[in-house]
């Protein structure tokens, strides 16, 4: 493919990622006297932290998802390629795409994100998917689904104890949100659906190794977390970690010694590891590459070395003010994003970077229908306020105003009814086979 | 797996498949003294004329898809198990399940519907999908989004011309509702979306063997479609039939002889053949099969000879007034599984069958934004006034409240911006992997 044709006076920049971090530096570089070029694999902006709710039915993948290309349209300086990047070639300044393609750029900016990680346990991502993708979500929904139709399904008391245990393994955010939505699924939304199984007897287990969930989080909004999680009937493991997952059980193991759980769903929201591209740029440029696969930067989010190559969120190992690596989050992603934007445009016009600084407006996760933990500064609040507040701000990032409205409504309708309306079983059956 | 125990005075009921047919006679037996099994591949019954609006991204699948279990959660006669019915033992009064299980009846309604029918080409269905299924609508809508963003990255100019060049067969309802959409998509919500290319050049082919589009309609409202159809700039070819299909183009054949028209993507709107079931109906009872797959019934819905075995919509082959088999449409399966909830209640009553009439309240079409044709009993309709009985009609048709409010809000802000958002390229990489 040709490249758009630079001018002396606009110099092209790629953004390699529609996540938070790459959507904002393209956002931001709306005025900026630069081509902007944006590549994804996918076609569409996701909000990852609204993925559990399409992986337990409250959600469609589109109420999340955004077009990236209606993103930015109106943005004239700024091109949607969708494609994959497979490695880079610093020293000519292009990206190498797939299909032998090679995108050349003045500045590149790398927002590739993060997968799961098994910790070096690559079986197990197919028997304890992770929650990254729409494709992931619809599958986990599927996944959760069928295990219920199984277990009404059969005749064996055994059997069908095992179809309706589920187990979740980390205690983050993403385990708990999970759980918290396994648990109202089955509890609620599920209860007058099967003649055979009470869908309020599935056991849920959230796996930790940690001495408690949400670790990030202060120790009160952790404590009430769990009581929360209880009063939900998830049972809550701290301080064990899964020695084994096979396609019938998975075994953990704690200071009470290993235990097996015969189930057929384990969910993994244990760990990520940085995109690839991280340690490709990493090989490329000399930059360290820590344990976690994140590419180390300068405090100017750019490669050191390397002024014109930034790389940001998940997969960027970026020191906050207290010497630690700054967390895998939205809120880091979105402002290194906007703070390169700032950089480039800083530079047309012969000013110095400074250095990115983390405004930390604080974190929150919710539980469950009215329950919710959130940290705002030096605010901590609890239950029914933090769930609103949770609403709220999830509501208002969402980027298009008809996802505001859609996904309102089904809130507002899965308030009142307690329902899930969007639990449809998808996906070829040759995908499940395993399942079966 | 255990079947329930039937009572002396309470026959059970067993109902294959969830769609139109079967779900209404379900509902309908709600207060009938049977026990009713509603037996279906999926967990959720699908509203198929919106389908179309999935696969040009206006819509999400779980709009117009709702659980199953949900929908007759309270009815407590009745249950929903989701497997798939691989054969019948008549005579033992059996459903054959897959993995092994078998299902006993009293009573027992068969409503499978069709599948596209490519006229003995199989080899074509995986070049030209049709539209059946909500995975039908999605890989669809992959199949059309990934041509743009392929238009908009390759260089050359035919190959660009080759992969805006859309070809759909058959001028049934589903094919020119197709075309429509399609041209709205590509002339409305993708028009600022591309740098390179400009999407309302896109070339849009409907294929139809016949002389006119609509053939079942009056003629006026035939012209009146394919009028609104070219305004849209649709290419619509009468009097053609496709003789070949490859990964590259079309080849189709009409009065001035043959055309290859060089494509991406060949969308398969033109016939339909009944589920398997329907022949296998045919084979245990002698009922006789026809052309299209469809087994012959009775005036009162059963197989002669089988009065305890009824087949519905669009499997069965049922005389209209006029002699000629009824159309394998919505209004006609719901009719028909309604007759049949009835005659069986009446049957527990000593009452006689009654021979099965057709109301035909009439049929409609929508080609895009303000323009249906529409055939109200001696009325017809076009344009805006037909356009909006078309969307209130279908609304109210929508199974649960919920879908009504999303899918209004969706239309009302389709309106108003002309925006699709639902346009998502989804499905994993292995199973596009021709399209590469």
């Amino acid at each position: 493919m040709t490249p758009p044709t630079p001018t002396p006076d606009r110099p092209c920049v790629v953004i390699v990622g529609g996540g938070f971090g790459g959507l904002h530096a393209a956002k931001a570089l709306r005025r900026a006297a630069v081509e902007v070029t944006l590549v994804d694999r996918t076609n569409y902006h996701l909000f990852q932290p609204l993925l559990y709710q399409v992986a337990t039915g409250a959600l469609s993948p589109a109420n999340i998802a955004a077009p990236l290309r209606a993103i930015v349209d109106r943005q004239q300086n700024t091109t949607v390629l969708q494609a994959a990047v497979v490695g880079f070639d610093l020293d000519a300044k292009r990206v190498l795409l797939d299909e032998g393609d090679a995108f050349p750029f003045d500045t590149l900016v790398v927002a590739a994100g993060a997968k799961h990680s098994y910790f070096g346990r690559d079986e197990w991502e197919r028997l304890a998917p992770g929650l990254k993708t729409v494709e992931d979500a619809t599958r986990i929904r599927s996944d959760i689904l069928l295990a219920f139709e199984r277990a009404e399904r059969t005749d064996d008391p055994t059997e069908r104890q095992r179809l309706l245990t589920f187990v979740i393994v980390g205690g983050g955010p993403t385990g708990v949100e999970l759980a918290g939505a396994l648990s109202e699924l089955s509890r609620h939304a599920l209860r007058h659906d099967f003649r055979r199984i009470e869908p309020g007897d599935a056991h849920i287990y959230l796996i930790d190794a940690g001495d408690r969930v949400l670790s990030n989080f202060d120790e009160s909004l952790s404590a009430n977390a769990l009581k929360s999680l209880e009063r939900r009937g998830v049972i809550v493991r701290n301080g064990e970690r899964v020695t084994a997952i096979t396609p019938t059980d998975v075994t953990i193991e704690g200071p009470q010694g290993s235990q097996t759980l015969p189930t057929e769903t384990v969910l993994w929201a244990a760990g990520v590891h940085a995109s690839p591209l991280a340690k490709m740029l990493g090989e490329a440029s000399g930059a360290e590459v820590d344990r976690a696969g994140r590419v180390t930067v300068t405090p100017t989010l750019h490669l050191p070395n390397r002024p014109d190559v930034f790389a940001i969120g998940d997969m960027a190992n970026c020191a906050g003010a207290d010497g630690k690596p700054l967390p895998g989050v939205a809120p880091v992603a979105i402002q290194q994003g906007q703070h390169v934007a700032r950089t480039i445009a800083n530079r047309l016009h012969g000013k110095p970077d400074k250095p990115f600084e983390y405004r930390d407006y604080g974190s929150m996760a919710t539980i469950g229908r009215s329950a919710a933990v959130a940290e705002l500064g030096r605010f901590r609040f609890t239950g029914y306020l933090a769930w609103l507040i949770w609403l709220f701000i999830h509501l208002m990032q969402l980027v298009t105003f008809q996802n505001r409205v859609l996904v309102l409504t089904q809130w507002a309708w899965n308030y009142v009814t307690r329902d899930r309306s969007a639990r449809l079983i998808t996906a070829v059956p040759e995908e499940r086979e395993h399942i079966k």
